[in-house]
C-alpha cells in the first residue's frame, strides 16, 4: 500500500479487516461544522494491520473552512485547545518543531505556526520576574527541510531537543490524505511521533521518542492529495454508477491506484486553489491552542 | 467544450477538423530545452472552429524549468525578449496590467511581474532629464481580482488606460491548460486580448481593444489544471493500454471529460508542489523581457 | 514649517497661537492604555493657522502596542470600530483605498488593510441572496504609488470612484508625525481627505471630495519620523537640562529643526525595529473596524 | 565605548591611538561605485585597542546601491565572489548559518541568503552521481533568534555544526555601524567569528572557532544605526560650523554620544525608507558569491 494517508481514521476505512478489539474509536459531533474522531490503537496486531503505531489519534474536522464565520473559527480554536491539552497534560516545558518548507505554501504550516507562538523559555531563563509564576517554558524552531538545509531534519531536531530537554516535543507538519474533502479542513493530533515530509511525498526519518529521546506529539494538516489518488477515486465512483466500469467493481482501491500509477507520468498534487488563505486559518487555530497552554 | 485551454496550439490538437488554410503554424526548436510555436489564426472560420480570435499566438515552452541552470534561464529570457518585442513593435508608451490575485500563489504571476518592472512614465513627466532620450514610457498596475476588489477588473483597466493613453497595453495573467507538461513551463504571447481569471476558472469580461479601446498584448502562463482533466487524460492513456477500457476508445476527450464531471464533487486543481519557486522563475523571465524594452 | 506632522493634535501643540474659538478639543482616557483626542477645526482662521482643513480629526492612541495583551488589542478594536462608525454614519456603499507601497514595510499599512477586508459589492451585484438584507456594499483597491505605477494615485482613485460611485471613500495611508512616542501606536481618522505619501515624505496630490468628487474619510498611521526631527528634539531636551545648551533655549522647535537640516545629508527615517509586527497589529485593528460595518 | 560599530575600518577611525605596527590596512578603488578596504589586525595590543579580534576584515562598499544599474550589481557580485573565495580557500564542506529574524526586515538578511543557496550536502550523500565530481558540500540553516526560539542561537549552531562537521562555517548577519552612509551599502567579511544580534542591539554569545569548534567566516551587512548615534553625529557637524557649539569641539564622539544618551528615551533605529529592496539587492550579491563556490 504505497498511496498515502497519515490519518488513523482513514486507515480504518481502507483496511476493513483488522483486530477490532485492538482499536477503540470514539466519534463526536461538536457542532454543525465541527466533528471529532478519536482512534486508540491498542494491540500490536492492529498496529501492524493499520500501519499506525500504538497510541491515540484525534482528528478534528472543520467543514467548509473556506467560508466559515469568525464565530466558527473561534469554536474550532476552542475545540483544538481542549484536545491538544489532553495530549500535553502536565508538561512544564515544551519544544515546538515547525516541520516543512516555509517557502512552499503547501508545506508551510509548521513554520507558520512557529512564527505565531509566544516563546517563554528565554524569559524564564534570563528575566523570570516578567512572567506569571508557573509559566510553561515554550521554545520553538523551524529547522527547514532536507532539500533546503542539506541536513537530516531528524538529526537537527534531536540535537535541539538535547539542548532544551523538554517534557514534550510538539511537531507540526503537512500530512498526506486520500480524502479530498479533508484537504486543509482537518487537524490530526497523535502521541506517536511523525514522519516529516510524508504530506509532500518525501518521507524522511521518523521523529519520535524512539529516535530523539523525548515524547513527541504530532500535529498534522493535510494540504495535498496525490493526483493519482484522485483518478482512482473517480474510478470508484464511476464503477458504482456506470456498468461499463463493472470490471472495476471487485477490485480494491489499492488495485485501482496501482492501475492508474502505471500510466501516470509526473508527480503532481491536487490542492484547493485558495490554499494560501486556508493555511493561514489553520495556522491561527493551531497556534492559538498552543499559546493558550501557558500557565500550569 | 467547457474544459478549458487558453493555448492556441492546444486548441489545434483538440479540434482536429478546422480550416487549415485559415491557420498558419510555425514551430522552432531553439535549444534542447526551449521550443517555440507560432500560430496565426487568419480566417473567421478558423476563429470559430478553434474558439481563438483572429491574431497571432506565440508559445515559448521551457522544459524542466524546475531544474534549469542559470544559463538556461538566461537563454529563456533572451528568447522571450525577442518574441515580446515582435508584439510591442514601435510602441512608445506601454501600460502593463498585472491581472490575478497577488495573495494566491497560483494566481500571482501578473502582480509579481508588475512589482519587478522599471517604471518610467512619472520620471518622463516630472524629471525627463534623468532618463536617456527616447526612453519608452512604462506604467503599470495590479488591479486585483473581482473577489478582492468587488469591482470588475475590466472596468478598472479601461479607466486606467484612459488616464495613461498607452500605445499598447500588456496584460499578464495565469492561464488554463489541458496539458500538465506545460504547467509553469510555458509562456503564451498573443495580440488578441485576454479574459481575466480564465486560468483559475473564474472567467470574467474580456480585456481587449474592443472593450478598453487600446490594443492589448496578452501574456499568459498556465499555473493549474482542472483535476477532472487529469482523470479524463488517465482514461485516454488506459484505453490505449488495457482492453477493459476499450469502451472508451472511440469516445472523444470531450466525452471522457463530461463522464468524469458527472461524478466529480469539488472544484480542485492540480499544480506542481514547487509552484512557488516556479512562479518566481517565470516572473524573472517575463519582467526581464519587458524591462529590456526601454529605449526605442 | 516643512518638518512634517499630519496630526491635528500635534499641530495644536506646535502652533500655540491660533484662533481658540475656531477649534474644539475633546480628550478622553478610555483605559490605562488607550486615549482618544477629538479636534474640531471650525474656522477658516484656525484652518490657516494650523494648516489643517476645517473638519473633525479623531486620534486613538494605544500605549505600548508592542507588548499589549490580546485583551488590550480587542479593546482597541472596539474603540476604533466605534469611532470609525461615527465617520461612516449611514453610508450604504463604501470604497476603501489602500494607499502606499505594499512592498515597503513602512508604507504598507493601506495595502495590508485592503487585503484583510470582507468585500461585498460584487456579491450584492451578482448573487445578492447570499448576503443578509441591508448588507453594506464594500469595495476596495490598493492602487500602488507613483514610483511603482508611474500614474498619479489621485487620478486612479478618481477613476475607480467614478465606477463605484460610493457614498463614502475611506483612504488609509502611512502618516508623518513629529512624535516618536506615537510611531505605530496611533490612528487618526478625519473627514477632510488625505495627501498620499505624506508619511514617507513624498507628498502627492490630495485625495478629497474636492479632487475626486466623493466624500473622503482618511485613516492615518504614523510609521516613520524624519531623523532630523529626532535630532532637534534632542536639542530641546538637552537645553532644558544643560546650561551649555542655553543658547538654544529661546529658539523655537522650528528653528532648531532648520539648524539641524543645515548639516543633514541623507534622507533617513527613524522607525521602531519591530515595525513589521506593529504594522500587522494595526492592520488587524483597522480592518476589524471596517469589516464590522457590514449591515445597516 | 558602548555605541556600536562592528566594522574594523570604522574602529580605526574612532580609536585614533592604536598600535600602528599591529594593523595592516589596504584600500582599493575597484570602480566609481565600489571600494574595498582590508584590515589585518595582527597584534594582541591592536586587538585590545580596537576591540576587534586578531584576523582579517574585508569591507566592500557599494555607493548608491539604491540606484545602481544591473551592470553595477553584476560587478559587485564579481568583487564579492573574489573576496569571499579568499576566505573560503580550499574548504570542501561549508555550513552556512543565516542569523537574524526572517520576519523583521532589518534583521532578515541572513535568513534570506540561506533561502537563496544551492544546497548540495544531501545530494552528495544520497545521489552523488547527479552532481559534478569535486562538488563542494553546502548545507545551511536559519536557526532564528533567541526571541523567537527561546534557545541560545550559539547552542543551536554548535549542535548543527557537530552534525555536519564542515571545514568552514559561514555566518551571515545584520551588523551595527556608526556610519549612515554605509547602511545597506557595505558588506564586511572576516575570519574571526560573529556576535549574533549585534546589528540590532541584542548582543548574544559569540559564534567562533572558540565557541563552536569550527572556523567561522562572518559576513555582516549594516542595516540600522542607533538613533542616538545620529544625534551625536549632528553635534559633530554643528560644532565644526557654528560657534555656539564650540563647547562640544573638544569632546570626543564618545562623550557626545553619552550626552545624547542621557536624554534619550526609546530604543529607536535609523534606516533608509527603502530598506526592503536594499536587503533584496544585498541578498542577491551574497548568495551569488556563495553559490559560485561550487566545485573545487
Amino acid at each position: 500500500m504505497n498511496y498515502r494517508t497519515d490519518f488513523a481514521d482513514e486507515r480504518l476505512e481502507i483496511c476493513k479487516n483488522y483486530d477490532k478489539n485492538g482499536v477503540k474509536v470514539y466519534n463526536k459531533k461538536i457542532s454543525d461544522k465541527i466533528e471529532l474522531c478519536r482512534v486508540n490503537v491498542k494491540s500490536n496486531e492492529a498496529e501492524k494491520q493499520l500501519n499506525k503505531k500504538i497510541g491515540t489519534y484525534t482528528t478534528i474536522n472543520i467543514k467548509d473552512l473556506e467560508i466559515v464565520t469568525k464565530e466558527e473559527i473561534e469554536e474550532a480554536k476552542k475545540v483544538f485547545t481542549e484536545e491538544i491539552n489532553k495530549f500535553i497534560k502536565d508538561a512544564k516545558s515544551i519544544l515546538v518543531i515547525g516541520l516543512g518548507n516555509a517557502e512552499t505554501t503547501a508545506d508551510s504550516i509548521g513554520a507558520k505556526v512557529v512564527n505565531n507562538l509566544k516563546i517563554t523559555r528565554h524569559i524564564l531563563k534570563y528575566e523570570p520576574n516578567l512572567l506569571p509564576e508557573n509559566t510553561i517554558s515554550i521554545s520553538a524552531i523551524a529547522p527547514g527541510v532536507l532539500g533546503t538545509t542539506g541536513i537530516e531534519t531528524e538529526e537537527i531536531v534531536k540535537a535541539v531537543s538535547k539542548i532544551v530537554k523538554p517534557d514534550k516535543v510538539i511537531a507540526i507538519d503537512a500530512m498526506a490524505t486520500n480524502n479530498v474533502n479533508r484537504l486543509l479542513k482537518t487537524i490530526q493530533i497523535s502521541d506517536t511521533g511523525i514522519e516529516p515530509g510524508a504530506g509532500v511525498n518525501n518521507k524522511r526519518k521518523e521523529i519520535s521518542k524512539e529516535t530523539i529521546g523525548f515524547p513527541v506529539i504530532a500535529i498534522g494538516v493535510p494540504t495535498v492529495v496525490d493526483s493519482d489518488v484522485i483518478v482512482a477515486q473517480s474510478f470508484e465512483k464511476l464503477a458504482k454508477r456506470f456498468e461499463q466500469f463493472n470490471f472495476l467493481k471487485d477490485s480494491s482501491f489499492e488495485d485501482k491506484y496501482k492501475l492508474v500509477k502505471l500510466c501516470s507520468e509526473e508527480n503532481l498534487v491536487v490542492m484547493p486553489k485558495d490554499i494560501d488563505s486556508l493555511v493561514d486559518n489553520l495556522k491561527d487555530i493551531i497556534s492559538y491552542g498552543i499559546n493558550n497552554y501557558f500557565v500550569y
